[in-house]
């Protein structure tokens, strides 16, 4: 039974939101995946944010772009956890998204991540649910020292080989 | 019978709004005027936007500030025209509540005046009227010119006494 | 008979400008479509915007970038609704265009859509229109419902194949 | 035993972050409220940070204004949910500490909420520890009451008192 | 006769436009100063803007706030230079009327001051008057040297009583 | 004997700066054409703007972007009119060369002009220059007709061709 | 003899700059402070900054507001480190300054710091200074142990009192 | 033995670091270069920038792009100067890297150059050693000589081939 549930107004935002399913994958937290739209289709949506609750779900991420309201609206109606991923747009470069879902009243608070953050939204996420699944918890460990080892390896790559010879390996 | 509906999500939006119903009753135009929020009470909030047209409501003016959803939103379920009037606040000056109202997605449009601009607000929707009610087109006409008296008699003030005198008296 | 003018001072605006040419076809409005500048032809632009009532122009949409003065100038002489386009360039984003429109003084309102919004002023067009046309606003119910029936069926498609295999057929 | 900690780099933000504590004290959460600076003491901060897992915190509120590295380094330490509330600056408005804390890189999320949205901190804390506590969740469910019958209450008013005597009560 | 035209939409710009007529005034370059609104009374300024030439003005300074249009549109109409002085305003702190006054399309030139520089407009008013004005060319000359005095007086009390000592004179 | 310099610190502006010369030549104005620092070469830049006046130099034109600080140097310097040409760059999109040169303080002003409007920095020096040169005003108006006509002929085929041809042929 | 030479434009920014003095002097660096400006005395400006290194000058902090070009100009000459802070204005925030500091062309940097940062300019002087100067770094190390006391105190205190008593003592 | 240290958090910015490293074999200084994180590997991070001073690193130079904390943690640790890079990304032009990085509370300055300014940086770095290196004075002194010349070239060329040829040239 999906635990977490990624929503987006149009698929415009799925190449981003879907680094959101990837990484939930990774830690094996079942999610269900949605277009669904505040604006063009608000019955609908309505019923899918009262409904979410009982039907398992624990915590929402809701990607938006331009006058964001999915993450605030599902934040209105969600009892748990929402998320919102401000997407990035030509115009203002996302800042308009990143106001929308940010700058939320006093009440109804949307978890923001950084512009086009999907992943670090299912971290969050997975973050949130690990405080009671001590499973989780570990899987977030060895994730975070696998973090540490991506690094740590590009460093010892910049050491051995220098920054010439590592960009030009990047560049081809 | 309202013809306008003026909503704010919040009474402290309420000294800005209320030069939308000043400039409506001095165009002898019927509103109604509500507190409702589209976050804290989304179920009460769609009725009303539902039932706002069966009612004969042909404009709504909602004001909000911050994540501004309620004119977005408003305009998600209402059929006529939404004018948004993005409300000022000392973080961001009101720019993330522009921003929210105006970036709003292909199909869902909200007409946007200024940030504060709630008189003018008031002054479209009664543009929006006139198109088809021409005693209302008259007093529209006899506002412009209204309007333009104030700056003329301003502009001989100023050649009467000039600038230095008219700062004293303004200041006084 | 037109009852919209779509106006823009240059025709590196015509790209965005069509879109709301094509809407208003869409909804059946007749409408006519200018290339016009406040700036470089005041007097050309003054008559056009004086004369546009009474040969039965009900709404102008403008379209402006930069410094954009179209809209704001046409409001200030034609007395009904006027609504404007934002139009991105390289520079600031269309910041400054949207800037130029929406905050204009008391007593000049401006409906003001997103930066390259034309769509949007053309159902805001429609809109205001439908206020007292009954078979208009019937056309806009069904656009909105082929708006939500175009989410739904986008969404189902992802439920059918996954975000991966609709990424791909996307990027295709 | 603190299942929350309250964290602020300095005593100029303690008006704005006391916010947090009461709404974590009207949902019954115990916490821990800190003036800790990752800047002037790091070895502290990072000991800190180290032990607040094992000490039973499930939940890190972090407020830092400017280069607000607080949240950040808290996330970058901390293996639960951080939530990082960007505070208010005369120079830039806060949208320093909204940059800084909001667009972390992938891989260490911070959950961010508005500019000077402590108590909104403080209630997405409380939905994040409700997933596994449904006392807590009933709580939330009634706070949400509540700010609904407020809003409704204040509504009841205007539609009583009208606009006028209502501001000018508010300003008395 | 005179020379400069000091033109403002509103009375509220006054105190910031009357440093212009200050510093024209020091410089004995006879002006006009009026209020005049391109958005309020369109007729009257195109005609205003139209006979200035040959009533002999020279140069216009045009401040105007928000959307600001007015120094735009006269550079539109009026041959010779205009000046353009964006004026602050609480909101967005002038940065609109920049963008509308500074973001000119190609063929309208508006020389742009900083925000609220309406002495720095009259300098650049006379500066271009002292192309052909050996006279004035001197009075620049002698401002000049005023500067350099004043900020040299500055620094040699600093330089005796100390930044303490002078903070305190400064803030009695 | 050239009555305006054109400045710029880098070749890199050469592409920008050149549409003032070509807008200079297409009046029959001499002028002449610097890469000149006033970072990287102060004493040099010093030297030429203080021998400017006496060469006959009459406005300087200069571009800079980024810490765009030549135009206010040049203003500094040298007595007569100096307009400013912020030069776009991706990072900040020429918003910190705007802000560089249009903000300067009282009694030093530069004539900005819009991002990347180097024409307009040459117009707008003809202007200056028309004050006391008849010929040259008249070859003002001449361009002011050529652009109204340049905009009617573009309206025309507009009106003839209708915008999805008028599209087509623009992308071909 | 200074080491150190604190520089500004104006007797406005003195307030500012002298927490850069006051700071210079708890570490017992000597330092000469003075006003003077690139615009208003551009060749006196110029002297100074070419003198400066023969005088023993070895670092030099420069305060500017608005179009802040004094660091700049200062660092095109001075051939050791320029700290640049750029000063607080209402109009933009000081994001001008900010821009107009930070934003320098390759070849000719300023260290720039916090809008308003005096005092840390005046820490990072040290800081350079120290690099050659052990007695300078135990003071810079005793200065940290201060800052960190001085927050381990403040903590202390909310620990022992609550924030609430705590922020009754700081608004008394 | 390295003087400076070169740091960066990604692989991604090695480009623009790279120039740092360029520079600073220009000037024939000894450096280290490495990918190290603060949010994904603290104590490494923690240790590095505690050992740096004992190992005899005099300035550290760190590059970070979004919430850039890696210059300000540097800072807070290290005892001599951090120089900070911010790194542009194109979200929002790497304002949020500049802002997280010049924007430090009091007691902690980063010295801050443009964004993507590495070279900047490197040349920064020298002039901080340079203050006890006469050897490396003179390498600035000559290095600012070629600055000087390079641009001479250019301007010498300008005249010789005209803008338009020289404009051909560059674009082939």
């Amino acid at each position: 039974m999906a635990k977490v549930s990624i929503l987006m107004g149009s698929d415009s935002d799925l190449e981003v939101m879907g680094k959101a399913a990837e990484m939930l994958e990774k830690f094996g937290i079942e999610y269900e995946m949605k277009i669904i739209s505040a604006h063009r289709m608000p019955d609908i949506f309505v019923d899918y944010a009262k409904s979410a609750e009982e039907r398992g779900i624990e915590v929402i991420i809701a990607g938006a772009g331009g006058a964001a309201h999915l993450p605030g609206m599902a934040a209105a109606i969600f009892q748990l956890p929402v998320i919102g991923v401000p997407i990035y747009s030509k115009t203002v470069g996302g800042v308009d998204a990143l106001y929308s879902i940010v700058q939320m009243p006093s009440g109804i608070p949307v978890a923001t991540v950084a512009i086009n953050g999907a992943a670090n939204a299912a971290i969050l996420a997975a973050k949130m649910l690990s405080i009671s699944d001590l499973e989780l918890r570990k899987k977030l460990k060895e994730y975070k020292e696998e973090l540490k080892n991506g690094v740590a390896a590009k460093d010892e790559k910049l050491g051995k080989i220098g920054y010439q010879e590592y960009i030009r390996e990047k560049n081809q």
